[in-house]
């Protein structure tokens, strides 16, 4: 098992046969066989860019074992296993660890967000920490749940031993910045907004959990490491270069947009599940320009 | 099959064992079957009081059934059947169908909401109406979802013939007052707000499904009566002894609230279930302060 | 001066010269007097909807002394002077009495929100009632400040002897209700939200501010009366055929809007100041349309 | 006139005289001068954290001469002069220019929001770009306006010859990056959040107007020197050492932590205006505490 979260990891899609709508374990499989030619630390499997929230129970088994089939023991398969009750969260990491997860990634939940306290989050995470056979990664994504981790708590969580690091998908550097200190200077946090990795990995990020490396993977190895090496004026060309494509495939356009980039890169994509639905023809004409435009550097 | 909503129903609290923490049918049942002996009109298997999103599939099953033991034929058998994609949603429409629900109550899917538009919303709702063996009614609670459905969105889906109507859980009374006007008057529309149900009720709303009516059904039942009938003196009145106690076990301290006033109501309570956690002895003093109140009246 | 705050005000709109863009207190007077021809039971001038924010401290006073002139001792004359700071709004509250204000209308300040807790907003209100030589109104409207004044806060600012009554500017009739209740049923609240005045009416609200009021005064003291005598069916009916032009020169379209109705129903209108800009042609036709449904109720 | 906007600033605090509550000019510049013995860029008077939304307009001219005394020709100043109104603001930024300005910084308008689109907006800071006798630098604070001008606005805005550069007070790096690259990476911006200065400095940032230095002056210098020559390092540690005392004196505690913390370092501190409150002895004790800590590194 992998030692360390650090560096650059795609959020799998998670294809759909395009006639029945159902997982195609295959098409994944292909496309991490593809992605792992490339210097990248991993991949997640299941997380919000793998449609897990429209996913059900065995059919998130499927895709783990199709992305643990791709990914080589010496890289990470981290899990997206976040429920809203405890005890299916906790259910979801045993399974997931069974099926060859190294480490899974724990959304807060959210629905009854109004009367859970934070120290009640605490103890949801805790609890989880306590029964995971796997380290978690706590994941910080305010945007679609609605809750924040705030650095205070996850101060807290940190000193858990079964607390790996964190994730924040935001593009709110104070918060990143201050996690990254903990543990004195120990604590991996991975930045899962590609618009800031640069200045998050000079701040001390570990790396990277970004919608784009699933279609510009060496790219975003490429930033990360000028980032880490200090050669800056490279890493903010480069950021700058990423910057517009990064954002049509995760906060523009979502999913689908992530979709229709697959298929411009070679890998799988195919349809998206409802209620979310494909980008217009116009959209798709705009995500190959700015694909272009990123390789272009 | 009840042929139209209406009146008051309480949004049954979803009891579980306090040892092993499962669901515990015969409670329910047994709450049930005492609400039943007062003017309900029906009541709400798996709304967000049930803790709907806390529960496995299996888990709801086994809801639906212990509430349609207790719900006679000529009440009505509302089930929450909202989930994050469009296939799973009907899937679950046509188990509480096969189940006995009369009605299903669809919630909007909010984790993807940032890609999710207006009309893919209304796409999401449509097919569902379509595919659902019992009517639907729509869901708005912009509270936990972070996603409202807007008045000209619902002017387009009370269109379809399985539309049964609408629930507006917030106090928002512009956007119900709106809607009771749609189908030329004939739209039902509940009230999800119980600290507004007598001006919802003036203002066209056919009804409430309201928390409080879970531990005082009577209560409810007068109020709606009273506001239906115009004895408006005695509506105000009621509504504010109501107002109080009904914050305590919805807004101010929600499930754990609820099921603190069921065990002093006579009713099976228990346990909720984590990330939520139980009211404090300061506050189940506090809900059984304002139980007395609002008995008093 | 007037005893008591109740029944139908309209928020003045602030005449500009269109040549110039300065206040023209002749057009103001004019729109006053034919106002006052109705059954209103005074004006608000220097409100949200009188582009209060807009002016500086020397046009104001014009304003005021313009519907000072227009509005009879015998009906009241309410005067926004809500500032940032304690002791502008108090400065503004002594100047607006000098001129001839029965009462001032005082919103919370709203730049420093994260700075300024609920204790300290309850201190700087208290410090306005003290030092105002009228009674103030409290003047809750979370849109444009972002600040809530909660029910709790509310409750023990109408303790205070120089607090005649408040302003709830939002559709929540929850907390209008709560606040209805207050000394023993006896502190009035207005509501600043036409699409729910009648539903407001009957929980308890002793009038309304409301922009419509400019433009259909007849018909807004129609819908005060019908909702306070118990003609529901009347109120009801009146609500519905005021809701949409209500909203059209309120939350939709705003001044805008309201100055483009005021030109169609034979009052002085004219620009707005900048950075609001002037409604569409399309707009006006659909303002001209919803006015012309409202009159043939 | 010095020709660009870069390195680090001071958004002054204004002082007040402690008996009578007016603005003391003498004290603010005693402190602009104390300030001008480090290697500040200039100081921005006015902004946010001078408490100029609580001034009147003669107060703020005696704040820009006070100011202006201190500050030398070749540094800048910079003077708030955000309005509600274009023409407000106009006339605010001609006074500014009369007394000495360098350029002003204008924020957008808030009050009206709701009815104001993102054209209005750009044709606002047009006009004030076209009248203002000195360059003006667009101002983005999310926090207390609850407006964003969006990179598209300020790709927009960039291009007029009157406006100079952006001040983005948030901690969003992805925002601040994109804008960074306006101009072929000539459009100077700086940031207001001075726990994200490093990273920001990094991503392309010209400088920062910042709370801390007030009171920390040669550190936040040295930091932005450190990040400016890649001394990476350097500049991880002392952001770290700098960002609680930030944090303090600003999000955390506002203008009466940083009042409160000029007067542990050599300052002019004082009151602030209510309904600003001063600190409570725990919270000075904390901020001392922070200091010291900071001081240490």
């Amino acid at each position: 098992m992998p030692a360390s979260l650090g560096g650059v990891f795609p959020p799998l899609a998670t294809i759909f046969n395009s006639t029945t709508g159902d997982v195609d374990a295959r098409a994944i499989s292909a496309n991490v066989a593809k992605l792992m030619t490339t210097g990248l630390a991993g991949v997640l499997a299941l997380g919000s860019n793998g449609e897990a929230g429209l996913l059900d129970d065995g059919e998130c088994e499927q895709v783990i074992v199709a992305a643990r089939e791709g990914v080589p023991r010496e890289r990470l398969l981290l899990v997206g296993v976040g429920r809203e009750s405890t005890r299916a969260t906790i259910a979801a990491a045993r399974r997931a660890a069974e099926l060859g997860a190294d480490a899974v990634l724990v959304r807060p939940p959210s629905y009854y967000k109004s009367h859970v306290s934070n120290d009640a989050l605490i103890a949801h995470f805790r609890q989880i920490a306590d029964a995971s056979p796997v380290p978690i990664v706590l994941y910080n994504l305010p945007g679609p749940t609605g809750v924040v981790l705030t650095p205070a708590m996850v101060a807290t969580l940190s000193e858990h031993p079964n607390v790996l690091g964190m994730k924040e998908t935001s593009p709110d550097l104070e918060r990143l910045g201050i996690c990254t200190a903990l543990r004195s200077g120990r604590f991996p946090v991975v930045s899962g907004w590609a618009p800031v990795l640069y200045p998050a990995v000079v701040a001390g990020a570990a790396g990277g959990i970004l919608a784009v490396a699933n279609v510009l993977p060496a790219q975003c190895v490429a930033l990360f490491e000028h980032a880490r090496a200090g050669r800056h004026a490279e890493a903010l060309a480069l950021q700058r270069s990423l910057t517009k494509i990064a954002m049509h495939v995760s906060s523009v356009h979502g999913i689908a947009g992530l979709k229709a980039a697959l298929e411009m890169t070679g890998y799988h994509g195919g349809p998206v599940r409802s209620p979310l639905v494909a980008v217009s023809d116009k959209v798709r004409a705009e995500i190959g320009a700015a694909l272009r435009e990123a390789k272009g550097n």
